[in-house]
């Protein structure tokens, strides 16, 4: 009984059984499995069809396993349409697992007004009246939810942004540190929370550990060493956060820059990692923290403003979306904006890209930070203007007449350019989630990729590695872990080897990558049902036709390669295709 | 040399020639004919790839041809992303027609922020600087450039709304009795007009009639008798306009009210076409207006609010978007609204479907007629909330996180809520053009038709009636001429006889059928490669899911009979199952 489904029309819960076959879903194939079976396609996303699923892998509640709490919401998507996962790190997955449970299942849409909170600890799950909370952004919220539920429960919240179902609205999970800091941030996934009328689910602190491993002594030995590897292997995101890669995105020409116009920022320095941890160590910030229980990586933060401001994990795509994007160079003013975003429940990339377009159509200059904070004050106010800045970048286009659409179906693209980047536009292009850097992180620093596709200017071969990346960022999304154990084969064969031991039978690397292809073709499926079709995997026409300075490069992989992409290759023939990884 | 197109990038004007084989291509067959071959499917439709084109049909320039000087605007719609056609009366069509053209086909985007006025004479085009006109609306434009360019000459014309690029915008053009109060309202017109710059073509008033007919007597004769048949048929439009079928659509329960939510307005009576014409009568308004010279149904009109206000052709559509369905019911509040937006260049049936949404969505509320009027006065403003509101009833209800999206393909439904007259609704969800009344007007007072066609609320057979209606509507789109001739089988008769004079070859109603037939698939064709489908020829879900007071009535008209509309049925066999009219 590890799937809980709550029945918000009638404010019942009920347990189930997720079945033996699929003792391994977690996830986004947890989520993306229940949303293509059981959620029409064609239905408002925002009505009492739509579910909203929040899921964990089957390895979390074991912080020794590395990276494994994370938690999926998934949907059909008020922002684009399509099928939609969104995951975050923080300490909610952790509980989760540790209740005994690998899914919370919302349905329905309730009578009238009333909100409530969904309660999990170790007596069961319960509805709450919500009064108190609702009106309040995500920091409120938090201090007064753990008032009534206990300092160190967990809290998946959405602030004024869901409340208000706009489509750029996040839900927040609370870090290991304790802020609501980590967000299932794109799609509008907390718009859908919104409609449930579901202000925040509490998961109480929880002890022992998840599911019971078949092989526990291979299970502890293999996490074990797979959490050494990270640690010493990802040194740069624990002394610089995932903000060190903002000079080498912007040496290669590929950092989105006033509404995707240039590929080179002059402010980069000023909106580096570097300069991040220089001012943290000036001021008293922090480096090296963990988003949940025994991660070994340690990319989160906590940033000082001069003005006394605390931004909790300032991170690279909120860095750029909010920084270069908008022309800002202040790196205070836009650590304050993501920390608005993290408040109101927003998620940073579709409000960064809003904001680049809202700039670019005159309603206020590029580098304008107050201008901008008060632009997403308006959306706690919930004005038109700023319910418009809060429904994400497409529709700020397409209100303002603005032609330079930042956006694949809909969803904003996040701080890559696909000219500069051409791997990360494939993935923009034919991810059945949108533009979404993290179904296919081409970033050409990556072990094992041929030279072709370490090029990240050339064309050739980029449907190849999104390919691969896409599979094998779904592998790690399914697993309910981080991205940033992997995407490499390497790192598949650590999953699969803990994957086996967990389970207690024999799991492959191609296996599991194969699992995570069925997962796609679901995804697409979905999609295909929901009136997408190839004509939707393709870019906005200026990608193609406007050259990026300083590179004049542009988005030029033909529609063939990224038809490619989603029905022309298998992973047993990438496999056996792919070089073997230094 | 009977088509002109006006490259505004270079800003040069070049003549060239239908085609034999073309003769009688006009109005939409023209302009889905240039779009389907010279737009690419996938463009942006603000962009340089997408064209504008203008045309008449081959009966233009001819008053005693009765309803023949329509101008249709074709284009990829900013709205729909569909194919887009959408026709005016006035007075352009006659003039471009004695010109001897039937097309201006505007391409390219003009470099930086050059706007021009496009003037046509007996001495040819010639683009003129449009300093002084811009940021004007309608009703100063006209008087500026009448100033300039001659108190009788043709204007077609943008307001702020076309600058402004947006979804909504209209193409104004001027009626007989001078005021630019004829539309060619929906779908963004006006926007693609607004991103060639070009703030108004200017015709210059010509002398002569149209294109010469083959056969002269035959033609003049047939014209006379139908131009006499039409005048006694249709006393209903002379004494009351449109506004007519306010009470009988009212009574059958599909008036839309309050953002689609009623069938019935209880202030029907005052807003009725009955109430309408007393008013003028008492203050010195006027009913039976031309529209077009020599028309002989005469449904224009002229309104006096109580403070002075004049409006321009109070028309059905606007009379229910921008009163039951705001919940108004105040005649003179309406009709200024209704004038607000012929000034501004807004199509009132996505605007009144815009502001509906937003009472819905509490921004105010329902009723409030100076809090519309504020909004509108927003467009001219050029804020967020007034391009936001211009953006159109979809857009409104994503913004907002409205659920009764009243709307098909994008675009807002006209004044039949789809669930008390559901052959409309077939229309709106089948038309390649979006919710669109007029490609397929099932309004159940019209010879000819079945007991269960007549019959509004029951599904059956409205997929034969809306496909039978939408090949007869597209068949006078195609000619050029007024929807008020038909559609019915005897007025295709009447006009494939004029047709026939007009060229000296035979036309049947059949075969003239049978090109609007060819015309529709085309239409179609370019939506699918767009990347629309069978999946976008539905209704929102609410109207399959609401009943509708107070009929009690949902929309449902099965998926395969929708398809049926597209794909299923030939006007071959419709002619043979159709019964004859009375």
């Amino acid at each position: 009984m590890n799937i809980l489904r709550v029945n918000v029309a009638e404010g019942t819960t009920r347990l189930e059984s997720l079945g033996a076959g699929r003792r391994h879903y977690g996830g986004r194939l947890l989520t993306s499995w229940t949303v293509a079976n059981e959620v029409p396609p064609l239905c408002h996303p925002l009505g009492p069809h739509n579910k909203l699923i929040l899921a964990c892998g089957l390895f979390a509640g074991w912080p020794a396993c590395p990276c494994s709490g994370r938690l999926s919401a998934g949907c059909k998507s008020p922002l684009t349409g399509t099928i939609k996962e969104a995951n975050a790190g923080g300490d909610a997955g952790t509980n989760l697992g540790r209740l005994g449970l690998r899914s919370i299942v919302l349905e329905g849409l309730p009578p009238g007004d009333t909100w409530r909170v969904l309660h999990l600890s170790a007596d069961g799950a319960r509805l709450d009246d919500a009064a108190g909370l609702v009106g309040l952004n995500n920091y409120d919220l938090v201090e007064r939810a753990r008032g009534k539920y206990g300092q160190k429960a967990s809290i998946v919240s959405i602030g004024r942004a869901g409340e208000q179902r706009l489509g750029a609205a996040s839900i927040a999970v609370t870090s290991a540190e304790g802020a609501p800091s980590r967000h299932c941030g794109r799609g509008g996934v907390g718009a859908v929370m919104g409609a449930k009328q579901i202000k925040a689910v509490v998961i109480d602190e929880a002890a022992g550990n998840g599911m019971e491993p078949a092989d526990p002594a291979a299970f502890r030995e293999r996490c074990a060493e797979w959490a050494r590897e990270l640690r010493s292997a990802r040194e740069v995101l624990r002394e610089y956060g995932t903000a060190n890669l903002v000079l080498p995105i912007n040496e290669v020409g590929g950092l989105a820059t006033r509404n995707f116009s240039d590929g080179r920022f002059e402010g980069a320095e000023r909106i580096s990692g570097e300069r991040m941890r220089e001012l943290m160590d000036e001021r008293g910030g922090a480096h090296g923290q963990r988003c949940m229980a025994g991660c070994p990586i340690q990319c989160a933060n906590r940033y000082h403003s001069a003005d006394g401001t605390v931004t909790d994990d300032v991170e690279f795509e909120s860095i750029v979306l909010l920084g270069s994007n908008c022309g800002i160079d202040d790196f205070d003013g836009l650590a304050r904006l993501e920390r608005m975003c993290d408040d109101i429940g927003l998620d940073t990339i579709e409000v960064g890209g809003a904001l680049g377009v809202a700039m670019e159509g005159g309603v206020l200059p590029f580098g304008d930070v107050a201008g901008a904070a008060a632009l997403l004050r308006q959306v706690t106010e919930g004005t038109m203007a700023g319910k418009l800045i809060a429904s994400g970048a497409a529709t700020v286009a397409r209100v303002l007449g603005v032609r330079r659409v930042p956006a694949s179906k809909g969803q904003g693209l996040s701080a890559y350019d696909p000219r500069g980047l051409k791997g990360m536009g494939v993935a923009y292009a034919t991810s059945p989630m949108g533009a979404d850097h993290t179904a296919g992180p081409a970033i050409p620093n990556r072990p094992g990729l041929t030279p072709l596709e370490l090029d990240p200017v050339l064309a050739q071969d980029k449907d190849k590695l999104s390919f691969d990346l896409q599979v094998m960022t779904g592998a790690l999304d399914l697993l309910g872990v981080c991205m940033f154990t992997g995407p490499v084969i390497a790192g598949m064969g650590k999953w699969a080897g803990i994957l086996s031991a967990m389970l207690g039978e024999e799991w492959t690397p191609q296996q599991l990558m194969e699992e995570a292809e069925r997962m796609l073709a679901l995804e697409h499926d979905f999609n295909r049902r929901a009136g997408f079709s190839e004509v939707d995997d393709r870019l906005p026409e200026h990608f193609s036709e406007e050259p990026l300075p300083p590179t004049g490069s542009v988005f030029d992989v033909p529609g063939e390669a990224l038809d490619r992409v989603t029905s022309g290759y298998t992973v047993a023939e990438r496999l056996a295709d792919r070089p073997a990884e230094a």
